[in-house]
């Protein structure tokens, strides 16, 4: 299967109190749109990831608003939403279109806009993405559930916290170089053990800020991006979901490798790629440990020891496979439902060779995106290729 | 396109007090698992229709919990949501998820539990299902938009308003006789025109309660169904999708028929059948408007002629195409995630020979299904086949 990416938008991730949802979608979209050099009209389906439109910004229907907004009337138009996954599965839904033959050109936007509520509401709105009817209603949120796998990866492997805050401190190094990034700064190991205990061992440089954010792509058949030899030849030669586990309580380490092990077994598969072949990785870290647990779950590194690529350098720019240069989640910060779109987009600046200075990687040719969501409820792996002159 | 309709499944569409949105998932999913003979292990892919949960029920990620539930992990799963036209996208993307040839079994559920909140919450709720930043605020409600519609083609056709009560009768007729419905009594024209105004000229028997329910459907690929010859030999040979206007406002009689012409247009061709082959017909009617609007929408009468059918007989169970033999969303009820797979469900029970005594068609061969959302954003056409020994 090979769908072409004919063109990418995004925003800045960063909090917009002068933006609505609508602007952010428009932004994101009007982008993909002029980078795909497609006509709206060309445009056949619509989909848009987006999770708390109803709790966040009293409105619903966000992917018929954001068609009439974006002029892309009558394409068809769905939201979808699967918690953290969100973006994802809107990326997945729009491969399958054109992997059905039924499409030519359809379109994929993920956002979010979670700063129009103070904190305290928006936090309850996030929650209510993992089981509202029984888990939350004990106390179990998400940074207290994920403390807890933290917690447990620590004490199965022997890690102390300064092992993990490596992560933290990778993925600020190159969030610090992006200009899409919501939190731009450096910081040190000590820098991360000193900052505040969010949900203990996690600490606020381990843990991603709120943020509002559109991200898009356009994609179509394969032919279409092949007779157009001057655009960037980047397809989408994989996509691959799963579930897991509801209830957080009852995740166990197992269930998080399982989570893109198995979706990513078939996503290789599916391109005729390995583990060794990817070049470049965009893994869901909201939380720093989520970063070692994808890595591992995706077969770069042997359970307990997808931490230490952020020590020894394996996992940086120059390493084995480089992993978030985008500066992850942890930095991009977490607009749910573009998360998963834009950790597409990123990924495909990379093999297109256009990512911000300080943060390309050398000619990558293989990339990848992990995606999840809900305690363990969600897997979602994509892999790209640049597959110039065949 | 041929994807095999393995099995189905629904809930009683009544007020539910006592069953969660979780607990309407489960029953209609399992009858439709069971109605199928796979196992959970089987479905490779879960798509779930569903609204307004987040306001409705306080909880999100309906898709992730439905698997959970359902026991159909580790299937890929997501929430879908294209206001009023919700259940009909998840049927969509189950119809092009096994087109794709990327999978073989598939799940498709539509759910609604709206009856958790006082009536006037549930209003504001599915009020955000149109523009809640511009249209809303200004009162402009879904019952009065459709009323402004309803006097535009009374006036244009110079119809009375006991012109238009015939279609409330002729669906009372047989949501009195279907088991499923909400609302189960007979009425007559006189009936009708003293029912209490809702928003002038509609009357509180030409809209339909607000009502709890699920619907579920498991389709597969065309060889597997074929493989088994004892069960019903039910299709979905054409899935065509389409936008239309967001502003109830400047919504016209163009627009709404446009709605529903441009996808059928689409999905006859799909098909390979016209209008005249069609033999039952699902239309949406929240509002009783509505139906004639479908009607000519899908090609059975010319503009405005389309309520004639209700009054002389042709649109009635032996008539040339029997339109809501259900009783419509007028009886059953629109649980706004349900109703588009609900629809679905009543169609191929027709094509099975196994709807209620008295709701019955003699020996259909061809469905249609039309459902709408939004303003006048959403159109979705389906077309169902009973193709034995082919």
């Amino acid at each position: 299967m090979r769908v072409g990416v004919l063109g990418i938008g995004k925003t800045p991730h960063k909090i917009q109190h002068s933006k609505s949802l609508r602007d952010l979608i428009v932004e994101a979209g009007r982008g993909a749109i002029a980078d795909a050099g497609v006509s709206p009209s060309d445009i056949e389906m619509l989909y848009v990831g987006n999770v708390g439109s109803v709790g966040f910004n009293y409105e619903n229907s966000t992917g018929l608003m954001a068609a009439h907004h974006l002029g892309v009337v009558p394409a068809g138009a769905v939201r979808v939403e699967a918690a953290c996954g969100t973006g994802a599965w809107a990326l997945h839904l729009g491969v399958v279109a054109i992997a059905s033959g039924l499409y030519d050109t359809v379109m994929v936007v993920g956002a979010e806009k979670m700063n129009d509520l103070a904190t305290v509401e928006a936090t309850s709105i996030i929650a209510q993405a993992a089981d509202s009817k029984e888990e939350y209603f004990s106390g179990l949120t998400f940074p207290s559930g994920v403390a807890l796998t933290a917690r447990k990866y620590m004490q199965i492997y022997g890690l102390t916290e300064e092992d993990l805050a490596h992560t933290a401190v990778k993925n600020h190094h190159y969030g610090a170089r992006n200009p899409f990034a919501h939190l731009r700064f450096e910081c040190t190991v000590e820098e991360v053990m000193k900052s505040a205990k969010v949900a203990d061992p996690l600490k606020l440089y381990e843990v991603c800020p709120m943020t509002d954010a559109g991200s898009a792509l356009i994609l179509c058949r394969e032919e279409i991006l092949r007779d157009q030899p001057d655009k960037p030849q980047v397809y989408i030669t994989a996509s691959q979901m799963a579930t897991g586990t509801w209830y957080a309580a009852t995740d166990t380490l197992e269930d998080a490798y399982r989570l893109f092990n198995e979706p990513a077994k078939r996503a290789y598969a599916m391109a005729g790629v390995t583990a060794d072949d990817i070049d470049v990785a965009e893994i869901y870290n909201s939380f720093s440990i989520q970063e070692p647990l994808g890595i591992e779950g995706l077969g770069f590194a042997e359970p307990g020891e997808g931490w230490k690529g952020a020590k020894d350098g394996s996992t940086w720019k120059d390493g084995k496979v480089a992993v978030n240069l985008s500066g992850g989640l942890l930095c991009k910060g977490h607009p749910l439902g573009a998360t998963g779109a834009t950790q597409a987009v990123d990924i495909i600046e990379q093999l297109r060779g256009t990512a911000p200075e300080g943060i390309q990687a050398q000619d990558p040719e293989i990339g990848i995106t992990a995606c999840r969501g809900g305690p363990g409820a969600v897997g979602a792996i994509h892999i790209y290729q640049r597959l110039e002159g065949e």
